[in-house]
């Protein structure tokens, strides 16, 4: 049962993060997880309630480094993500939010994985969260050009624009 | 009927773009625009040609203003939808590339109307079209964080913000 629930939820968010929530049916997942649909049901309940279980949005993983190079680290991690091809944390909140049934708790999420741990990160006051969203503004868009409108100059000279756009996010932290 | 076909397209165009392809039935098309369902059918076509013909991303109006201050005049912008309550084509451009059924077309719609004109005032070269995505990149991921993520320390401080980031976009511009 659990083995099942696990291959449940492992397939609901992999879906969900691809098509987002309304096209996505519970016999979609049980395909893709290896069950019958009413195992599915059976196991994690109706589509909502898998939805709202796997629709966590990572937190936006902060690199170790100085915090002088965190700018171009931040950069540098959407681009290794996206030649990687493994999923992007900020394209897939976005899928979320724009698809789910419930906007708030995605908001949510994302306010608490993205925005709260850099506005702690650089000091915690009023500040700190202006620069904070900023930043995280600055992130969220140039993570959107490479997935989601496919930015042929960006994706070819990864370097410069690690460079680039890597100092003046590395500017919005500090301002 | 061309009343009728006028009243379908503005309704399509309206419901595709708040809740995305797939929410969208050609019942609620017809439902907003005062029309049998039969009739929207005769006048427009089925839901993916009436999406086709409505799912165009109106260009980034360019600001009549300096180059010097092209970046402030953007952001500012993007502040004003926000405030006047209006439809903010960059998000919009979003859900439309996310949801819908012709993906490529909405990415040329958004490389067009966007990323290309913006590239053009800068000179048109090559290092031209790397500024113009990166100053589209900071420009999309600001109005993604105001209309889908609900910044709330941006939107409460909208002079400050369009100061501080406004001068990062000019800096992407420039560079």
């Amino acid at each position: 049962m659990s083995r099942a629930r696990d291959a449940a939820l492992a397939a609901a968010a992999a879906l969900f993060s691809e098509r987002g929530y309304s096209q996505v049916t519970i016999r979609d997942i049980a395909a893709l997880a290896e069950l019958s649909p009413a195992m599915v049901m059976k196991c994690v309940g109706n589509k909502q309630e898998l939805f709202l279980e796997v629709a966590t949005v990572e937190p936006l993983p902060l690199p170790a480094c100085p915090s002088s190079d965190l700018g171009q680290a931040l950069v540098r991690d959407i681009f290794d993500r996206f030649y990687a091809d493994t999923v992007e944390p900020m394209t897939r909140a976005i899928m979320l939010r724009l698809t789910a049934p419930d906007h708030q708790s995605v908001i949510q999420h994302f306010t608490s994985g993205y925005v709260d741990p850099l506005t702690e990160r650089l000091g915690g006051d009023v500040d700190a969260r202006l620069r904070a969203e900023l930043a995280v503004s600055a992130l969220v868009g140039f993570a959107t050009m490479l997935r989601i409108f496919g930015a042929d100059a960006c994706s070819q000279r990864s370097d410069e624009v690690v460079r680039r756009y890597g100092a003046l996010v590395q500017q919005l932290l500090d301002s």
